[in-house]
């Protein structure tokens, strides 16, 4: 079993409009809605890779209930999030027909009580440390709602590796600092997120700066680029052999999903970035934001090409 | 008591976006939701001028839970509404907070089926025909979800006559054109929506032509310019006496209580007319939008001009 944490769950809503125009109406000509947030995605990805996965977090009022609801039919994973007063936020992605661009509006989320804090970390303690079904491994995933304390993320890795259980963290800005100073097994950020954090905007300096400050290793999204993954033993990046164009939205998630998986099966390390960069690549390529074309994955995992890269120049 | 009618309700939801950039993402900073569609506003205007009303049409699905119980919320209106299969519509308005624009963004509504028009139907027929509380006039509102007739609104002024209740019909396109042979005894359209019915760009003529093909009067709005009301008994133009700036949004409704009220009231044409101008000046000023600001409205009575307007230029 894997677990999952998303303690900022959205009802996330994708409106297709024939055009946008700013200060303008618009008849919205399809509806799509999902349960959203980071680790629900990686959740649903790790079920569809035929793992075992559970979901916890904060989940409330009338959309809390929609997402409850839409997860429980699309089957395959264990809802286990914490009820609290507040309730899910939307997201709201705007598709423009005729582009292809979305605009996306994001609700900031439902604001948690100490109290409401405190009988998650109580729910989070009996998952990890669960003795009939122990997690193989945690992904803590996305932003945090208001009143959740900054330092969230730190403590629930702690808490995980008291349990034996290790963590993917896959946050930003001040959440993913104090987190990596708990020294989580695996981070994935992209190379925006990397910079926010060490300074530097060269993606292998900004990794090693990662780890020194407490990630044991690092894998950083560099878009169509595909991956970077710098750990102890050693550093490879990897691309898929083709570009495909399509929708990036999960794509980060699936990265999440492959490399929770493999590293819980002790992948060796160019193996378990290959899965990451070919599902990756496969959900930009699905129709459906945020879920991998099964064929296009087993397609493109031959053809990831994994190398060491070359060190950046040293700065006059 | 008066009933509103809204086939199409909505969950209408406003955020508030520092700076809307197409094809971007946004934190949304404000998070407004309420009960809306054209006859849910118009009896709560109802209701805030002393009234008792009630609403009927459809209403489904969690977002339709989450109207209800605003709608109980908020306090003073009857909850009538049939519950159908399908969801009820959401309404996403983004305001961009650095110009005070907004960008609306509508979804289309959940498919009625014929035995959930015919519910409706049997149920409409009870309201309007009620022995110990009948309603004094019945507001029809809005736009048609998919499935229903396009001649609902003609069916429903044919009912309320039967009943020996007069109507007021707010909508547009087909189902406008439709309805004005059943001859409601008010439509209060637009200066577009009644270009698009008579094929005239003038107001006068246009109202003229309503009223040729069925409206026993029309209240045709025209902006910032105010209101023409054009009637077997005589022809007036009013407009308030000072320009308010804000939201216009839900003017249209606080027009058509105003009209709706006054007419039950047998209140003389000028003056029905003059207070329908000053509750849709008052909404424009309120900061929330579809609320009327009582003192404003109160101060804007007394001043509003109503004239007789000017015969249009006959053309060459």
């Amino acid at each position: 079993m894997f677990l999952t944490v998303t303690l900022n769950a959205a009802l996330d809503l994708t409106y297709g409009v024939r055009h946008l125009e700013p200060h303008a109406s618009h008849r919205v000509r399809n509806v799509t809605q999902r349960p959203g947030g980071k680790g629900l995605n990686v959740a649903r990805v790790l079920a569809a890779l035929g793992h075992r996965a559970a979901v916890t977090g904060f989940v409330g009022g009338g959309t809390g209930r929609e997402l409850r609801a839409l997860l429980s039919d699309s089957g395959g994973v264990r809802d286990a999030l914490v009820p609290v007063a507040g309730a899910t936020r939307r997201t709201v992605g705007v598709v423009d027909e005729s582009t292809g661009d979305t605009t996306q509006f994001n609700e900031p989320g439902p604001h948690i009580s100490a109290a409401e804090w405190d009988s998650f970390l109580a729910t989070y303690r009996d998952l990890v440390r669960a003795v009939d079904d122990p997690p193989r491994a945690v992904a803590l995933c996305g932003s945090l709602p208001p009143g959740v304390p900054v330092g969230a993320y730190a403590a629930l890795i702690r808490e995980a590796r008291a349990a034996g259980v290790p963590t993917l963290l896959d946050t930003s800005g001040e959440p993913l600092r104090r987190g990596l100073a708990a020294r989580p097994e695996l981070v994935k950020p992209n190379a925006r997120e990397l910079a926010e954090i060490t300074g530097s905007t060269e993606p292998l300096r900004a990794a090693r700066g990662a780890r020194r400050r407490g990630a044991r290793s690092v894998a950083a999204s560099l878009g169509a680029e595909g991956m970077l993954l710098v750990t102890r033993d050693g550093t490879w990046q990897a691309a898929p052999a083709e570009r495909l164009p399509g929708n990036p939205t999960g794509a980060g998630d699936s990265a999440a999903a492959a490399l929770l998986s493999g590293f819980a099966e002790d992948l060796p390390w160019p193996e378990l970035l290959t899965r990451a960069v070919a599902l990756s690549a496969a959900t930009v390529a699905s129709p459906v934001a945020g879920e991998f074309d099964a064929p296009t994955y087993a397609r493109l995992l031959p053809g990831v090409r994994v190398s060491e890269p070359n060190e950046p120049d040293i700065p006059a």
